[in-house]
């Protein structure tokens, strides 16, 4: 449960907010508050996050135009949609934050269109899935216009207008949604080693290249298990266990983080979408040699109610059969095939196993044989 | 997709419905069917499957009252249902069986009353998980009589009456649902190997200890990943597994079966119920020393809609740490963290991992420490 900072010095903890640290003395171990004083420390942890990529749009600065990367962004999203009379609603970008903001604003009942520069959302996932989250979009009342450029933001009599290389378009409300990068600026003036994906370098106990720092969640690297490599993904439940790693090894009951292999999953609406593992490309790029194939199933037997189709991807290497990766998407059973599959990614199983591995069936609540079987032995065959 | 004897023969294979094997000659590789002639083989598969265990209740024959272990089982009691007027049911038992069909003769409106010589349905879930059985079937109107032992079954005036320990119940359907056997009445007669569990003999590759007879289903033990053991778990999943596989072995594509962890799940009404791995006592059984414990938590965030609480009990084994076997409980989601956790189990993984494990997080999907992470990292403590 979150505490207020009065509760945190119940408890002999001191938690100073609206406090920005301009600079940190590693050689004395001080950080300089903007308020002129400086605190020592034995340990500590940098957790600064990431921020939301704005490109240079003129206009980007329009009230209006918004960013939404922590809780304040989202509390002035609110209260300007409260305020102004808000109909339309233009959302660059087609990430996760675009998926839900898109939603969320559709449900409060805005005209929602998603720009996006490219030619299909979430591209994380098979164009087979994206373009199921185009349909569902469009089903729900949501326009999806790919391949557009903005160019300008103007604002004219009560309007809000981006231009882009497809023309104009109109809104009351415009959310740049376009990615988010490390927020690394105070590590890099400390002298701190980033990666080669721009995040903090870190071991396996959350240290930075100095002994006595450590850095957590958005704005630090973590290991890949599948592609034994260290990446950024910047999600709240990575950020969670490696600040959990660091306190325990800055509190002397020391552990490892044993990694991750990119589990993540968004809904749009009645779709869940899920992947864990790496795709084709980030698959070669680590040196495997990736195939895939793509399945279609029941999350359930048809005839039972909440029965919903569902598609799984899954990919491994055509040398060793190892699993590299999965995909899913569907009204129900996305995230949790992805959830078991993420288990097997974990303990770099291979197909064959995962064609017969043992999971909980009765008709109410799945198939004898399940998608997951179904994948890897159709798989299988094209190794 | 099933298939017709007709559709079969195009494929150049005899299907012969109606036929009982009487006897099996292993020395000249031929058997003797019911009507006189008989049939040579060079591999043989035994897929006798199991058979409802009737207790010597007296008027167990009386019409009205039921065995469900087949197709032609529910097509009979359907009829029953239709061509009688059938307003009370009884069911004897509280396992899978008992469960499945007290919510369908409550779904078509009888009354309905599950008696079980247990004090508690599904025993092989822990009390704080049959309880909950117990809640629903109460809030569905079921009733459930624990501590009861049936002695006769009477028909008087156009009612069927069970009698017992606690008196008489009346009823227009009894289903009598104690439990089944391995069906290997042939099999011994045979010679072949039994297990003892009872159930056949086999190997990895699903031969019985004839090396051209092979046996699959519920009339087969199978590997249990987990206690290191051959087990007999009647269930159809594991059935069509080793079908698969002696069908490999066979045809001249050899594979091995893997074995099992033990998945199994039901729902009952609206709840979810699923396990995997070993018990307390299983697990004591299998050499183990096991530590338990359930956590609570919801299934996603409390705020999003489909949130529901579920409970995870975890067993692991104090010397190792390893993950030895997993309950849940919930109206959704119990199902989906069992499959997981299978997954657990078959790597045999231990519970710091399970503690970390990368598991999908987005609000509308799961929670950022999943009720998996919570229960792993809790039962560390007690270790």
């Amino acid at each position: 449960m979150a505490r207020t900072p009065e509760q945190f010095r119940e408890s002999g903890i001191e938690v100073k907010l609206d406090t920005r640290v301009e600079e940190v003395d590693t050689s004395l171990g001080r950080a300089r508050l903007a308020d002129g004083t400086s605190l020592p420390y034995d340990h500590l942890v940098i957790a600064t996050g990431a921020r939301a990529i704005v490109p240079p749009l003129p206009g980007r600065d329009l009230p209006g135009v918004f960013t939404l990367k922590n809780l304040f962004d989202g509390l002035r999203i609110k209260k300007y949609i409260q305020e102004k009379p808000c109909r339309q609603a233009l959302i660059i970008g087609a990430g996760f934050i675009g998926m839900e903001m898109c939603e969320a604003l559709k449900n409060i009942g805005m005209e929602v269109s998603v720009l996006h520069r490219g030619n299909r959302p979430v591209n994380r996932w098979d164009p087979a899935f994206s373009q199921l989250v185009v349909e569902e979009m469009s089903r729900q009342g949501v326009s999806f216009i790919p391949d557009v450029q903005g160019t300008a933001i103007e604002y004219k009599e009560g309007k809000l207008y981006l231009q882009t290389n497809q023309g104009p378009f109109p809104a009351d409300l415009i959310l740049i949604a376009v990615g988010i990068k490390p927020e690394v600026a105070l590590a890099s003036e400390m002298g701190l080693e980033l990666g080669k994906t721009g995040a903090i370098q870190v071991d396996f106990s959350q240290r930075a290249s100095r002994e006595e720092i450590f850095a957590v969640g958005d704005c630090a690297e973590v290991f890949h298990r599948v592609s034994n490599r260290w990446v950024n993904i910047p999600l709240g439940d990575i950020a969670n266990k490696q600040g959990r790693v660091a306190g325990r090894n800055i509190g002397g009951n020391p552990m490892e983080f044993p990694g991750i292999v990119g589990a993540q999953a968004f809904k749009i609406f009645k779709l869940e979408l899920a992947a864990a593992g790496l795709d084709e490309t980030e698959a070669a790029a680590a040196g495997f040699q990736p195939v895939s194939n793509i399945v279609w199933g029941n999350s359930l037997p048809s005839a039972m109610p909440g029965s919903a189709r569902i598609g799984l991807k899954l990919v491994a290497d055509r040398a060793t059969g190892k699993l590299l990766g999965a995909q899913a998407a569907g009204e129900n059973g996305a995230v949790s095939r992805i959830n078991t599959l993420s288990c097997a990614l974990w303990s770099g199983m291979n197909i064959d196993e995962v064609g017969y591995l043992d999971l909980a069936y009765a008709p109410p609540v799945g198939t004898a044989w399940d998608l997951i079987h179904y994948g890897a032995q159709s798989l299988r065959k094209k190794l």
